[in-house]
């Protein structure tokens, strides 16, 4: 199998992100086989699509008895590469950042933190999460130097493109986007952008028109 | 125009959320008057998608000089209806919790936490943000007190159902959900989840893989 050839969309690797979560649920409660259909009614996913997921990447279950969860769960997370270890920087550390420092989600998933800036001279030095804050001047330095390739937004929308350039110049190749705009990058750079607000918005719409 | 008759999908009510954000941003500036293609530059939108979306609700621009900037932001104000307050509870007073009390994007949309709940003894009696947390036994007396309609979950996925029934059986009829869990809720019942692990993930398959 050639993972390395495979052209998969964005949503596909998002399903197995969550196929994955569920897995290693069951893993730790030691069940030893799922099918796709249960599967399917943990993740909130058609078992056809499942079973069209699974299959992309060869051949996992077996007809009638399932998968096996310990080996479907250590095939997902090669293909996710989630059995590495990734380094991450963060930008901002008011409460969202320091929210974000502190969320066990991201080292359950080989994601870890390992510097953290901000422009405010009170919380520069100062420790959060065992992660001490940095003077921005110390960017291109630390990204370099801790061989980081993800970045984490957390600023007002007035400096994040500033900062995103930095990251790029830098070698940072994905950025996570928590300031509401959307950020000018080259094609290569990959951005996930989580817009709280505009989230929240979409209710406001709902309950007035009880639709959308 | 009827908007109450308007069937529009959650992906242009969510692009008008950007465009609004755009409009706010100019009207704080001063600038009078914006064109489609501007928008779609601020918002990384086709021109023609804006303008497709922005004549869904009327007439909005005129040829050649554009929209003008504060009508514009009135009109999609009061599509989306966030020229209402809307009152919002809180579940999980942990550091992600605690991130959603203090962020002020809420607010300028129109959105306030009016309500905090912790099973943490701990938590409860103290303050956050001029919240103060209470003990989840209120839930279902504050949630109809203050007609709240917006439940925000921030507990780990094992109890983010339950918490979800209790929600919706009070009234709640919209929940942003910030648990790694698919909720089971009824089809009138609007969720946005948010699975920040889910989204980070997805980043290391693209730097294994350098595609998705």
């Amino acid at each position: 199998m050639q993972i390395e050839s495979l052209k998969i969309s964005y949503f596909t690797v998002y399903r197995l992100s969550t196929y994955l979560r569920v897995l290693s649920k069951l893993d730790r409660s030691r069940v030893g086989t799922i099918t796709s259909v249960e599967i399917g009614e943990m993740t909130c996913t058609p078992d056809t699509q499942v079973r069209k997921d699974l299959a992309y990447f060869g051949q996992f279950g077996k007809s009638g008895t399932g998968y096996d969860v310990k080996k479907l769960k250590r095939k997902i997370s090669e293909i996710l590469g989630t059995r590495k270890i990734w380094h991450v920087a963060l930008i901002g550390v008011g409460s969202l950042g320091r929210a974000l420092l502190a969320y066990p989600g991201f080292k359950e998933r080989g994601f870890y933190f390992v510097a953290a800036f901000d422009i405010d001279k009170k919380k520069i030095g100062k420790q959060f999460n065992k992660i001490i804050v940095q003077d921005m001047r110390y960017l291109e330095k630390e990204i370099k130097e801790k061989k980081i390739k993800i970045g984490t937004i957390a600023v007002p929308a007035s400096n994040a493109q500033q900062i995103t350039n930095r990251f790029v110049d830098a070698g940072v190749e994905c950025i996570f986007n928590f300031a509401p705009i959307r950020l000018k990058v080259m094609k290569k750079i990959r951005v996930r952008n989580i817009d709280l607000a505009s989230e929240i918005a979409l209710f406001s719409f709902y309950l007035k028109n009880k639709s959308w």
